[in-house]
Protein backbone atom coordinates (compact mmCIF):
# COMPACT_ATOMS: atom_id res chain seq x y z
CA UNK A 1 0.00 0.00 0.00
CA UNK A 2 1.56 3.39 -1.00
CA UNK A 3 1.14 5.48 2.45
CA UNK A 4 -0.33 9.07 1.97
CA UNK A 5 1.70 11.11 -0.04
CA UNK A 6 2.72 14.91 1.19
CA UNK A 7 4.64 16.13 -1.38
CA UNK A 8 1.78 17.74 -3.27
CA UNK A 9 0.81 19.40 0.34
CA UNK A 10 0.16 23.13 0.48
CA UNK A 11 2.19 23.35 3.56
CA UNK A 12 6.02 23.19 3.65
CA UNK A 13 6.60 21.29 6.22
CA UNK A 14 4.49 18.43 4.96
CA UNK A 15 6.51 18.34 1.61
CA UNK A 16 9.85 18.09 3.46
CA UNK A 17 8.22 14.76 5.40
CA UNK A 18 7.04 13.23 2.59
CA UNK A 19 11.04 13.21 2.47
CA UNK A 20 12.04 12.92 5.54
CA UNK A 21 9.57 10.09 6.34
CA UNK A 22 11.46 7.91 4.64
CA UNK A 23 13.43 5.78 6.70
CA UNK A 24 17.24 5.97 6.34
CA UNK A 25 16.68 9.33 3.99
CA UNK A 26 18.11 11.75 6.85
CA UNK A 27 20.87 9.16 7.23
CA UNK A 28 21.96 9.04 4.13
CA UNK A 29 21.78 12.83 3.53
CA UNK A 30 23.61 13.24 6.87
CA UNK A 31 26.42 10.40 5.96
CA UNK A 32 26.69 12.16 2.02
CA UNK A 33 27.32 16.10 4.36
CA UNK A 34 30.34 14.68 6.11
CA UNK A 35 31.84 13.52 2.97
CA UNK A 36 30.55 10.01 2.24
CA UNK A 37 29.80 9.62 -1.72
CA UNK A 38 30.02 5.73 -2.52
CA UNK A 39 27.08 2.95 -2.72
CA UNK A 40 29.55 0.66 -0.40
CA UNK A 41 30.62 3.31 2.15
CA UNK A 42 27.08 4.64 3.20
CA UNK A 43 26.06 1.12 3.04
CA UNK A 44 28.85 0.39 5.66
CA UNK A 45 28.07 3.15 7.74
CA UNK A 46 24.45 2.75 7.50
CA UNK A 47 24.20 -1.19 7.83
CA UNK A 48 21.26 -0.78 5.51
CA UNK A 49 20.24 -3.08 2.43
CA UNK A 50 21.48 -2.76 -0.97
CA UNK A 51 17.57 -2.43 -1.90
CA UNK A 52 16.71 0.04 0.51
CA UNK A 53 20.10 2.25 -0.13
CA UNK A 54 18.99 2.23 -3.90
CA UNK A 55 15.55 3.40 -3.63
CA UNK A 56 16.73 6.19 -1.14
CA UNK A 57 19.31 7.31 -3.21
CA UNK A 58 17.61 7.12 -6.85
CA UNK A 59 15.09 9.74 -5.29
CA UNK A 60 17.55 11.89 -3.88
CA UNK A 61 19.48 12.14 -7.19
CA UNK A 62 15.50 12.16 -9.18
CA UNK A 63 14.76 15.35 -6.83
CA UNK A 64 17.66 16.84 -7.06
CA UNK A 65 19.49 16.10 -4.13
CA UNK A 66 22.09 14.54 -5.57
CA UNK A 67 24.42 14.36 -8.51
CA UNK A 68 25.43 10.85 -9.83
CA UNK A 69 28.59 11.06 -11.45
CA UNK A 70 30.77 8.39 -13.03
CA UNK A 71 34.05 8.30 -11.15
CA UNK A 72 36.10 5.59 -12.79
CA UNK A 73 35.24 3.78 -16.44
CA UNK A 74 35.91 0.24 -16.85
CA UNK A 75 34.18 -1.04 -14.95
CA UNK A 76 31.84 2.09 -15.23
CA UNK A 77 31.09 2.98 -10.87
CA UNK A 78 29.14 6.03 -10.02
CA UNK A 79 29.45 8.36 -6.87
CA UNK A 80 26.26 10.39 -5.35
CA UNK A 81 27.65 14.03 -4.88
CA UNK A 82 24.76 16.21 -2.44
CA UNK A 83 24.08 19.25 -5.57
CA UNK A 84 23.41 22.73 -3.54
CA UNK A 85 19.84 21.59 -2.61
CA UNK A 86 21.16 18.64 -0.66
CA UNK A 87 23.40 20.53 1.02
CA UNK A 88 20.55 22.97 2.02
CA UNK A 89 18.95 20.48 4.09
CA UNK A 90 22.05 20.76 6.66
CA UNK A 91 20.08 23.49 8.49
CA UNK A 92 17.46 20.88 9.09
CA UNK A 93 19.54 18.50 10.51
CA UNK A 94 21.42 20.87 12.50
CA UNK A 95 18.80 21.75 14.13
CA UNK A 96 17.36 18.11 14.77
CA UNK A 97 21.10 17.46 16.16
CA UNK A 98 20.42 20.36 18.72
CA UNK A 99 17.17 19.13 19.76
CA UNK A 100 18.33 15.72 19.88
CA UNK A 101 21.34 16.48 22.20
CA UNK A 102 19.38 18.70 24.68
CA UNK A 103 16.66 16.77 24.90
CA UNK A 104 17.21 12.88 24.05
CA UNK A 105 19.98 11.57 26.19
CA UNK A 106 19.40 10.71 29.85
CA UNK A 107 20.19 12.84 32.64
CA UNK A 108 23.20 13.75 33.07
CA UNK A 109 24.22 12.34 29.87
CA UNK A 110 25.50 13.53 26.47
CA UNK A 111 26.11 12.31 23.34
CA UNK A 112 29.86 11.25 22.71
CA UNK A 113 30.01 13.43 19.65
CA UNK A 114 29.55 17.50 19.45
CA UNK A 115 29.23 20.00 16.64
CA UNK A 116 32.16 22.77 16.72
CA UNK A 117 33.73 25.64 14.11
CA UNK A 118 37.09 24.38 12.20
CA UNK A 119 37.96 27.56 12.57
CA UNK A 120 37.50 29.29 16.56
CA UNK A 121 37.24 25.00 17.73
CA UNK A 122 34.22 26.53 19.80
CA UNK A 123 31.28 24.71 20.23
CA UNK A 124 28.42 25.47 17.94
CA UNK A 125 24.87 25.45 19.21
CA UNK A 126 22.60 25.75 16.37
CA UNK A 127 19.14 28.20 16.59
CA UNK A 128 16.72 29.24 14.71
CA UNK A 129 16.47 33.09 14.04
CA UNK A 130 14.68 35.21 11.61
CA UNK A 131 17.35 36.10 8.78
CA UNK A 132 16.50 40.01 8.59
CA UNK A 133 16.17 40.79 11.72
CA UNK A 134 17.90 38.46 13.90
CA UNK A 135 15.08 37.28 15.86
CA UNK A 136 14.52 34.36 17.76
CA UNK A 137 11.31 32.26 16.19
CA UNK A 138 9.53 31.35 19.24
CA UNK A 139 6.07 29.90 18.39
CA UNK A 140 4.28 32.18 20.63
CA UNK A 141 5.33 35.35 18.22
CA UNK A 142 4.57 33.76 14.67
CA UNK A 143 1.69 32.97 13.03
CA UNK A 144 0.87 31.38 9.76
CA UNK A 145 -1.28 33.96 7.74
CA UNK A 146 -1.86 33.60 3.50
CA UNK A 147 0.65 34.91 1.10
CA UNK A 148 -0.59 38.32 -0.30
CA UNK A 149 -0.25 39.17 -3.83
CA UNK A 150 2.08 41.74 -3.34
CA UNK A 151 4.55 39.56 -1.64
CA UNK A 152 6.35 37.64 -4.40
CA UNK B 1 9.59 -6.12 10.87
CA UNK B 2 10.66 -3.58 13.31
CA UNK B 3 12.59 -1.17 11.37
CA UNK B 4 15.79 -0.42 12.39
CA UNK B 5 15.53 1.55 15.73
CA UNK B 6 18.38 4.95 15.66
CA UNK B 7 16.57 5.68 19.25
CA UNK B 8 19.77 4.88 21.25
CA UNK B 9 21.81 5.72 17.98
CA UNK B 10 25.19 7.79 19.15
CA UNK B 11 24.56 10.38 16.76
CA UNK B 12 21.66 13.12 17.84
CA UNK B 13 20.52 13.43 14.60
CA UNK B 14 19.82 9.57 14.02
CA UNK B 15 17.94 9.70 17.22
CA UNK B 16 15.27 12.73 15.99
CA UNK B 17 15.24 10.39 12.87
CA UNK B 18 13.33 7.40 14.99
CA UNK B 19 11.06 9.96 15.75
CA UNK B 20 10.21 11.98 12.28
CA UNK B 21 10.62 8.93 10.15
CA UNK B 22 7.39 7.94 11.29
CA UNK B 23 4.94 8.46 8.78
CA UNK B 24 2.73 11.56 9.90
CA UNK B 25 4.57 12.31 13.65
CA UNK B 26 6.07 15.57 11.88
CA UNK B 27 2.49 16.79 10.83
CA UNK B 28 0.78 15.73 14.07
CA UNK B 29 3.38 17.59 15.78
CA UNK B 30 2.60 20.67 13.49
CA UNK B 31 -1.04 20.37 14.51
CA UNK B 32 -0.20 20.49 17.92
CA UNK B 33 1.94 23.85 17.58
CA UNK B 34 -1.05 25.19 15.35
CA UNK B 35 -2.98 24.86 18.46
CA UNK B 36 -5.21 21.23 18.20
CA UNK B 37 -5.35 18.83 21.09
CA UNK B 38 -8.40 16.54 20.29
CA UNK B 39 -7.88 13.13 18.94
CA UNK B 40 -10.94 14.00 16.46
CA UNK B 41 -9.60 17.25 15.29
CA UNK B 42 -6.33 15.49 14.49
CA UNK B 43 -7.89 13.05 12.53
CA UNK B 44 -10.31 15.62 11.05
CA UNK B 45 -7.45 18.16 10.08
CA UNK B 46 -4.78 15.09 8.82
CA UNK B 47 -7.05 12.73 7.42
CA UNK B 48 -5.29 9.86 9.05
CA UNK B 49 -6.35 6.74 10.11
CA UNK B 50 -7.62 6.17 13.56
CA UNK B 51 -5.31 3.39 14.81
CA UNK B 52 -2.10 5.27 13.18
CA UNK B 53 -3.10 8.13 14.44
CA UNK B 54 -3.35 6.54 18.23
CA UNK B 55 -0.08 4.81 17.75
CA UNK B 56 1.59 7.99 17.11
CA UNK B 57 -0.30 10.09 19.75
CA UNK B 58 0.75 7.03 22.44
CA UNK B 59 4.13 7.15 21.44
CA UNK B 60 4.61 11.15 21.71
CA UNK B 61 3.25 11.38 25.03
CA UNK B 62 5.37 8.14 26.21
CA UNK B 63 8.06 10.24 25.24
CA UNK B 64 7.01 13.49 27.19
CA UNK B 65 6.11 15.45 24.10
CA UNK B 66 2.59 16.03 25.09
CA UNK B 67 0.50 15.16 27.76
CA UNK B 68 -2.71 13.72 27.93
CA UNK B 69 -4.67 15.17 30.02
CA UNK B 70 -8.66 14.71 30.73
CA UNK B 71 -10.96 17.69 30.13
CA UNK B 72 -14.32 16.21 30.69
CA UNK B 73 -15.70 13.95 33.08
CA UNK B 74 -18.77 11.86 32.00
CA UNK B 75 -18.02 10.46 29.17
CA UNK B 76 -13.91 10.61 29.84
CA UNK B 77 -12.24 12.64 27.40
CA UNK B 78 -8.83 13.88 27.23
CA UNK B 79 -6.84 16.51 24.71
CA UNK B 80 -2.77 16.17 24.40
CA UNK B 81 -1.50 19.14 25.53
CA UNK B 82 2.74 20.24 24.03
CA UNK B 83 5.01 19.71 26.78
CA UNK B 84 8.23 22.07 26.87
CA UNK B 85 9.97 19.68 24.82
CA UNK B 86 7.33 18.90 22.49
CA UNK B 87 7.06 23.06 21.90
CA UNK B 88 10.98 22.80 21.17
CA UNK B 89 10.54 20.68 18.50
CA UNK B 90 9.42 23.54 16.54
CA UNK B 91 12.79 25.17 15.72
CA UNK B 92 12.54 21.87 13.61
CA UNK B 93 10.15 22.16 11.75
CA UNK B 94 10.13 26.13 10.88
CA UNK B 95 13.38 24.92 9.13
CA UNK B 96 11.50 22.33 7.08
CA UNK B 97 8.91 25.09 6.76
CA UNK B 98 12.02 27.24 5.68
CA UNK B 99 13.96 24.18 3.31
CA UNK B 100 10.17 23.33 1.83
CA UNK B 101 9.06 26.99 1.16
CA UNK B 102 12.48 27.24 -1.16
CA UNK B 103 13.35 24.70 -2.52
CA UNK B 104 9.91 22.50 -3.09
CA UNK B 105 7.98 24.29 -5.25
CA UNK B 106 7.98 25.01 -9.02
CA UNK B 107 10.01 27.47 -10.30
CA UNK B 108 7.74 31.07 -10.37
CA UNK B 109 5.23 28.81 -7.96
CA UNK B 110 5.45 29.55 -4.02
CA UNK B 111 3.01 28.19 -1.55
CA UNK B 112 -0.11 29.66 -0.77
CA UNK B 113 1.39 30.81 2.90
CA UNK B 114 3.55 32.24 5.18
CA UNK B 115 5.40 32.76 8.36
CA UNK B 116 5.35 36.21 9.69
CA UNK B 117 5.74 37.64 13.43
CA UNK B 118 2.39 38.93 15.01
CA UNK B 119 3.47 42.33 16.46
CA UNK B 120 5.55 43.31 13.37
CA UNK B 121 3.47 41.51 10.76
CA UNK B 122 6.78 40.96 9.11
CA UNK B 123 7.43 38.00 6.96
CA UNK B 124 10.05 35.42 9.10
CA UNK B 125 12.91 33.66 7.08
CA UNK B 126 14.26 30.66 9.39
CA UNK B 127 17.75 30.68 9.40
CA UNK B 128 20.44 28.67 11.69
CA UNK B 129 22.93 30.68 13.23
CA UNK B 130 25.44 29.96 16.50
CA UNK B 131 23.54 30.46 19.73
CA UNK B 132 26.87 32.22 21.20
CA UNK B 133 28.33 34.12 18.48
CA UNK B 134 25.42 34.08 15.91
CA UNK B 135 27.51 32.97 13.07
CA UNK B 136 25.58 31.01 10.18
CA UNK B 137 25.89 27.32 11.09
CA UNK B 138 27.48 26.46 7.16
CA UNK B 139 28.28 22.53 6.76
CA UNK B 140 31.91 24.04 5.31
CA UNK B 141 32.66 25.37 8.73
CA UNK B 142 31.45 22.43 10.87
CA UNK B 143 33.24 19.78 12.18
CA UNK B 144 31.87 17.03 14.56
CA UNK B 145 34.94 16.04 17.32
CA UNK B 146 34.21 13.84 20.20
CA UNK B 147 33.47 15.39 23.60
CA UNK B 148 35.89 16.41 25.02
CA UNK B 149 35.76 15.72 29.37
CA UNK B 150 36.21 19.15 30.37
CA UNK B 151 32.89 20.19 27.90
CA UNK B 152 30.25 19.40 30.42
Amino acid sequence: MRRTRFDDAECPIARVTDLFGEWWTPLVLRDAMYGITKFEDFQHELGVSRAILTARLSRLVDEGYMDKVPYQDRPVRHEYVLTDKGRAMWDVLAVMWRFGEEHLWEDGEQPLVELAFRDTKERVRPVVVDEATGRPVDLAAIRIRSRTRTRR
